[in-house]
């Protein structure tokens, strides 16, 4: 019998749900993710996608059973496991008032667990920590934090190799951080001042008149106004790697993310100078280091949830992830 | 045979050390902490510490092979385990010079492993924890924190019911979390405006001229400068709390150390207001508790750390270290 397992990577604007057996990656669909109808639409379009992915892989559906899923969050827990409590899909819980929908949560580990016999759920960047930790840049690390430096700042934390849930699965929200007390820019999380409000790509050109690849295109071509808005930005996030190298006593951070995937060369220097210059004990031999995994780190991370162990040495030969690109959609 | 473990409180001022068996503490021998001599002088001291304690108890010393050892930190990884590279008590390290040493490390567990046959060390919040999830307020919590508020800020930390080490076990040292951008005060790890430096009993008063308990009485009876000084200082209490919060998705804070022990109940307000008031989904049902054991957590932390699973629901019912103030020393 086949053995097949099945990945969901759930965000705010799509959904992509794989399927894989022991050879590599079968069939991968995306849709654009549901934002209105009935609160369990999302679920329900995550269960569509994966019967659809296993018919397009040649497989009954009925075959697929295990399931792991990186999802956007923050997460509630409930007796029947994880519901969505995500801002940027939920109207009802949106400062913005700009979604179809007035959901203030999402069931989501219940309607997956009717349909599959094994689902795990984790934060996207918990995910994303597994991957790199099977296949990626720290594989087998056992001290390893997981950085996205993006739209928005998100953390996946291990210690003494064990990946950090939490009591609701919401450990490595250190996106938000307090860091100013003077900060003025209000966060999603309606908080200010915290990591997240300094230095997200939403937020890190304070209100400026030009984006954010157009405030580092000005910083690197010499702006002073704009240099000094980037390399405050760094500072921000070194210390907040201090913060969590004094909190869990880590080894590495992996940082990926499309603001540290474009200027983290750049800016590198300035994040170690913050977390290295302090409290030698603790930070001597930190590193920091780019992400192993390409774009579908969430996929391969989701997948590594609930992969059999006798897959992880072929595909660390095979890296099937790599062809991805090619698969028809 | 009797089953006999020991346990090792090494502190800056004093190292205690006590024997127990099934039935509770058979004998507990306290001395100021070795600060001359070889670099392992600390750790012979120990060694003869526990083996006076055995005879004192009537116990063969060589029956005595399993010790936990509740250690001021921070600690460096060799090969053959765990050192000391504590300022308070390595001249070497401390930038006060007031100690007759010139040491810049302490072997610790290397020495202690060739006397006896388990050698388990944790720095004294995280062997605290282990204490009150055993014993104390948080018995069998999965997600929880130590607090101490003493001469020094100190954290434990557990997740998914695991005390969290790190890579040299000095996970926890959140006393260090990067406060106040604008913070003058030089904290003994060498930063400014860290959470020991703007709150700690040695640093609270801020340069006036008063000590800790005059403040807090001043504060008390309505001065208004001593009033704001104290109320700040809970709220950065507060704020690293919500920081805790947010990087671990914590559950329960249980606050002990000298300060919380005699104005904590003050002070709760504000600290509570800081950790609710921000981003609900995680900090919603955020409790702040007292410590369960009393003055010899330390003793019991460190015996939690080697002792046999048999002996839990006993001492739970007896509860012996109430019984260790009427130990002859």
């Amino acid at each position: 019998m086949t053995q097949l397992i099945g990945a969901l990577d759930i965000g705010g604007t799509k959904i992509a749900a794989s399927v894989a057996d022991a050879t590599g990656f079968l069939a991968r669909m995306t849709e654009a993710t549901v934002k209105s109808g009935a609160p369990d639409a999302l679920a329900r379009q995550c269960i569509r996608l994966l019967d659809a992915a296993a018919e397009k892989a040649g497989v009954a559906p009925a075959l697929l059973q295990r399931v792991g899923v990186s999802s956007c969050g923050p997460f509630r827990l409930h007796g029947d496991g994880i519901a969505l409590v995500a801002p940027n899909i939920c109207g009802g819980l949106s400062a913005r008032g700009n979604l179809p929908n007035d959901w203030t949560e999402l069931p989501l580990q219940g309607v997956l667990a009717a349909r599959f016999a094994q689902v795990e759920i984790r934060n996207d960047c918990i995910a994303a920590l597994q991957g790199e930790r099977t296949f990626g840049a720290v594989i087998d690390a056992r001290d390893c934090v997981y950085v996205t430096w993006s739209t928005g700042i998100g953390f996946g934390l291990c210690v003494d190799g064990r990946l950090l849930a939490g009591k609701q699965g919401n450990a490595g929200h250190a996106g938000h951080l307090l860091m100013d007390p003077a900060g003025q820019t209000l966060c999603g999380c309606g908080s200010r001042g915290d990591l997240e409000s300094l230095i997200s790509g939403m937020n890190i050109t304070r209100g400026q008149a030009l984006d954010t690849p157009a405030l580092f295109a000005a910083a690197k071509a010499g702006d002073a106004q704009a240099r000094k808005l980037v390399t405050t930005a760094a500072s921000w996030l070194g210390r907040a790697l201090y913060d969590l190298t004094v909190t869990l006593d880590t080894s590495v951070f992996v940082i990926g993310g499309s603001v540290w995937q474009h200027h983290g060369a750049w800016l590198a220097p300035i994040v170690r100078h913050e977390l290295e210059s302090r409290f030698p004990v603790l930070t001597h031999g930190v590193t920091i280091v780019p992400p192993g995994l390409d774009a579908f780190v969430a996929d391969v991370g989701a997948l590594c949830l609930v992969m059999p162990a006798e897959w992880i040495e072929p595909w660390r030969a095979s890296r099937p992830w790599q062809n991805l690109h090619h698969l028809p959609n």
